[in-house]
């Protein structure tokens, strides 16, 4: 079965972000006074073949591990979408 | 009252992702035989002051309208985070 997996790295909480910092100040400008913090990270959407969302979620969470995140400086969340 | 959106901005479905790409093919290096198609996006955690939950949700889409996302290549979803 495939299952789609979403994933979220972000800069961990603490560390520079630059790019949230501008996004920041960019929504300001434009008038959004409402706007707290802004952290800005990347979106990774993976179709996976497994038996099992909990095996898809694992399979994903390795991933993170081995490719997608950068352990020292980024956090990650995964996600299975709902069959 | 704040509330936590995320929003995530990818690629349109059928335009260029070389990024979703380049992951695909490091995944299937590294032995993730698993994985089918990748694609890599944009990932945006908004703190937003609001009287609901709605009004959270409609201020992030503005935002994306105006600002986060580009129109013409790429597609966002908004979540309010519950509280």
């Amino acid at each position: 079965m495939t299952y789609r997996v979403h994933v979220r790295v972000m800069p961990r909480a603490g560390l520079l972000d630059p790019q949230g910092q501008a996004v920041e100040h960019a929504l300001s400008a434009l008038g959004f006074a409402e706007t707290r913090t802004v952290h800005v990270g990347r979106a990774v959407e993976i179709e996976v073949d497994a038996k099992s969302r909990d095996e898809a979620e694992a399979r994903a969470r390795l991933m993170c591990d081995r490719l997608l995140a950068n352990p020292v400086t980024e956090d990650y969340q995964v996600e299975v979408e709902a069959d």
